[in-house]
């Protein structure tokens, strides 16, 4: 790739202003009150790809956020690499946590990051990972050195469980026709660590609802004589793991994949500091499954956490009252061969089943997806672990990420094409969290990185 | 008493709508924002107490709310009954379960208030039974029948645990001196069976704060690998309580009053529906201690209620977050022996003994009080038995409730008097809860019964 450098440092004031205007659209699809931003988004995603040379632009109408979908074709006998990125971004809550607005896009050092991060919801996730891939598209066909066709689907679903993308990808299987899926939703182990995501785990969210009295009720007068909503609550959501923090779901494990002593071992070499893992997240402790490592237990084994919980009087000051009901967000990561609507069954029948008769239990399923799992013998993995080579010096390391984009299964499913997950963020960039941000040297190394997987991925297909 | 029905007759229309307007006054002592209406509240009361006789009414400052003193002397010779009672009341929330606005006073007839009720916050609780005796005054003093000498106590505090009142009372000793002192923040079984409450429970409030990682995170990337601040919460609550629903804190029974086989029998005489509780309340079945009856595990028993719990993300849709901190606000009722400040010691040392170390835990106490309990041989149990007789035709029956007024333990250390608790609420009114209310019945029973407790009093005294 001729002058990716030179280019990138001529225009890398240009490329910075350009997605910190895009992250001041607070573009949060989990909450209606901002539907107007999020299709604001949308809009200027199109604007951005139309300008870094796609021949086709569309906004596509779903039932839900629209899917912002462009292409550049040079010669339909080349192969043709389909980027999946989204513009939705989460809650900026708890808000009164972030050093920075949230929607004030800043750039500041970090120890991380000498060079500068930009702080703003969605700069890593995936605002900013999702508009690398636009600007390695203005480099290649700016500088004439696309050597291959591409497609571009951004969504703005994805934080709320892509509850549209399936149809429209099952509708368009056509138009979406690639062969290879690229996406940059993830994350790498350290700057000087390059890696590739090769596996996500599953997901499956719900919400539970305990009901006990009709009325909220005087903890005095009915203390003790009633089953009161958020005590039961606790009790059922505590049942859930044993003593060694295994789910006791009936079912819950049967499909799990258990992976060989050889690869356990294989996964241990990636470098791992738990001193500095408690460090950073100033914890004295880790916690986890008995007999699983951290490293382990966030990537190849299931969890089960309560993501929110609320119920009774939460205000200033103190009231002696017991709630009618009590609620909890409760999501389940899962591991490959882990179905997420049989998971997402069984739990529904066991939090049913543990109830006691004094209390009603109603439990809605938010969304879910499955695990997924990228072969490293794939051509696709190759191109990319060739590009990491050339800008980082290095070859990268596979490892398996704790967090899913439950879209990728079904990418796989309906067109037929194998996923590669490009990611370069830092688990430390916050994403999801106060204060997310990002990189500039990530950014900026993304942009250069892309162009050499399409055209090491071109040529590997020949 | 002379024509006191007549005179309430004559008066009744006014009486009402002179505690509609206090009702109207949103004095939430719990919530910084109301302060002025708190102060408002004050400052009605003791217009309410000039005009309705008193020589001396004073707005005390305390470091808090302040205090309305009033007092009528006819005789120094004579028994001074001391009324207390409060104009604060307990937040609204949850809003938008009131039928009517809780602070916009509506009379409405329900199956067990066929005159009527007056909905509001407050209603009962205790703006509507303190006013009784304010009424109660009116009509002995402007028909020449105070037997004897009265003082008021009405504070604005109680619902957030009578900060300042103890201060006050220890303070003016001399002022505050009296024969009996007489409240009404209670309730009685039915309004055809009439009765006096002479057991209280103590109270201890503490609010518990869990802290994990040192930011909220991304549950894919770090679930099953970090202590959720969430979950552990769950699972300490949850053991507070074994699998008879006994509480677990070291200690917690050591003084709990056991009482004996004959006064559980004379308890278990009161009238009493299973069914008709469990209909009220639409639930399957009740839920407590293994071993005590409904009655028993909400008056002789002690209990541990959360009243409130809150952490990670509760609004719209999912967010796959782990929080940094999760929290609750719990309740323990007390019976008589158990020292509230005791209990509290007890409750942080064991709450804190039982975190694992990857999370910290901060315990605050609230507020607290002692239990009490009245002997139905003293004088002023009696001559509140007669004035029921009097007015009800039938003898009360003495019941232990589960409510708490702190303050009354401390009334009778520091004034040597003993407490009369007249209420004339019902269970079934509400208080702390959406849609709380007060029968016109039981209010202008109240007004008529409280001045018989004046002469019987005072002829007992002799």
């Amino acid at each position: 790739m001729k002058n990716i450098q030179s280019y990138i440092q001529d225009h890398k004031k240009r490329f910075l202003n350009e997605l910190i205007e895009l992250l001041k659209i607070p573009s949060i699809s989990a909450d209606s009150a901002y539907k107007n931003d999020v299709l604001k988004t949308a809009e200027a995603v199109k604007h951005s790809l139309e300008k870094a040379g796609c021949d086709v632009v569309e906004i596509c109408k779903t039932d839900g956020n629209p899917i912002v979908y462009g292409e550049k074709t040079i010669n339909p006998k080349l192969p043709t690499v389909l980027v999946y990125g989204h513009y939705d971004v989460q809650p900026a809550d708890p808000i009164e946590l972030w050093t920075s607005p949230p929607f004030e896009p800043i750039i500041k050092k970090t120890d991380l990051h000498p060079e500068g991060a930009i702080f703003a919801r969605g700069a890593c996730d995936d605002k900013g990972q999702m508009y690398m891939h636009v600007k390695a598209l203005e480099f290649m066909v700016t500088t004439n050195q696309l050597p291959c066709n591409v497609k571009f689907m951004i969504e703005g679903e994805e934080e709320v469980g892509s509850k549209n993308l399936g149809t429209f990808v099952k509708n368009n299987r056509d138009k979406l026709k690639n062969d290879v899926i690229l996406i940059s939703d993830t994350g790498m182990i350290a700057n000087d660590v390059p890696s590739i995501t090769t596996g996500l785990r599953g997901l499956s969210y719900v919400e539970v609802e305990v009901t006990g009295p009709n009325r909220d009720l005087h903890s005095g007068l009915y203390g003790g004589a009633v089953a009161n909503p958020i005590n039961i609550l606790t009790k059922m959501i505590a049942s859930l793991h044993d003593e060694n923090n295994h789910i006791t779901i009936p079912g819950f494990y049967d499909k799990v994949e258990e992976l060989s002593k050889e690869e356990r071992t294989e996964m241990a070499k990636a470098p791992f500091s738990l001193d500095a893992y408690k460090k950073a997240l100033q914890i004295n402790d880790v916690y986890g499954e008995l007999g699983y490592t951290t490293n382990e237990r966030n990537s190849i084994r299931p969890t089960l956490d309560v993501n929110g919980i609320w119920g009774g009087y939460t205000g200033e000051g103190a009231k002696t009252v017991i709630a009618s009901k009590a609620f909890a967000k409760i999501s389940m990561r899962l591991v490959p061969h882990q179905d997420w609507e049989e998971i997402t069954e069984l739990f529904t029948k066991h939090f049913t089943s543990i109830a006691p008769v004094a209390v009603t239990v109603k439990v809605t399923p938010h969304h879910g997806g499955q695990g997924y799992v990228t072969p490293i013998d794939n051509i696709g993995y190759q191109a990319a672990s060739k590009a990491y080579q050339q800008t980082f010096g290095k070859k990268p390391i596979p490892q398996r990420s704790g967090g899913s984009i439950p879209i990728v299964a079904l990418f796989e499913e309906e067109l037929k094409s194998k996923t590669i997950l490009m990611g370069f963020g830092l688990d430390s960039d916050a994403i999801h969290s106060p204060n997310e941000h990002f990189g500039v040297f990530n950014y900026l190394k993304g942009i250069e990185t892309i162009p050499y997987f399409y055209k090491y991925f071109t040529e590997l297909s020949k």
